[in-house]
């Protein structure tokens, strides 16, 4: 990919934190399998999955302890 | 999501630390699957699967981790 | 949950910090699936299969390294 | 339990520490399910499965890391 | 495997870091298997699969901790 | 095991420290099963195996971890 998405692991605030980590976990996934049509086919695989949907939480919450410590905790 | 509900990760209590992971991971599962409809079909399917509750409790352990370096341990 | 079962990370040896890691782990089920009764029927599907077990393991592994962490790794 | 098998972290060396995860891997096993008889039955269901070999090697890969880290990697 | 592949974690931004997680999640299953027919083969078994994808990502998640650490969070 | 097979965490390079990694994944699996010829018939299960090979690769990135810290990520 040559488009520049990921400058900076900071953010304002914990949820945006949280959604970056969201951010992180797609790319993981769109960089495995670029094709935009096959991932709209593969959506409703996991989204109505109940074990599939734990499975992202689960990566999304990897990605979160990173963003997480990258902004110290967002302590003040 | 517009709404506001991750404004520190600072708690007073493990506790309350514990029930901030699980709501982090419950974010990460809404957040995949918005449709609140969807969400509560799947509930039978992870609710009484063995394997899919310890999935889930995996997912919130990952948190915690996160919730308790943010916290410092809660040391005293 | 209105108890309090959870007050403090630190304890007097890794041991009893790998006992609380079980508790951790089993917490994190209850609080997804807070029924007795279903956790008690599923119990033979987990205690009795290789891979549910070693799941079971690495969420414990997950949580003692928080509580590990906590305590300073109980370094004297 | 009530024996006595978990009183530190510290290992003379890397190697140790590896068998020390191995103990712990195992300990979380036991922890959910204590009868002997069992465990032994379910033996070859995993000792002869690829993926469960890597699964339980990733769960002392996770206790490796706190042993590891308790001990300050080893470093001389 | 005798080139050299790996000389440095440092990378000048987050994304460079992000793709040098994805280069070791592809390693990490080319140091399993080398055989570049077997890996072309097995692509489509993966890219068209949901639950393989987000498996996928969570490698990616794991390195990319790496990476980052490495980099300490490219905090300016 | 008797022989020594781990007396240091410390490597010259990144890449030496991936490999190193990839040595603490395979002998994880080989505490749980010593048995050689066990081993080698397992081989086709997971070396064509897509999902096996992405969950191989996450045990190397969860002992990368390990390593990459020891060495304080081979920063210069």
């Amino acid at each position: 990919m040559t488009d520049s998405w990921l400058t900076s692991l900071i953010t304002a605030t914990p949820q945006e934190g949280f959604e970056l980590a969201i951010t992180l976990s797609r790319r993981g996934v769109k960089y495995t399998q670029p094709d935009p049509e096959v991932l709209h086919r593969l959506r409703p695989d996991y989204a109505n999955s109940a074990d599939s949907l734990t499975a992202a939480s689960h990566v999304i919450a990897v990605n979160f302890q990173t963003v997480a410590a990258a902004n110290n905790y967002w302590r003040t």
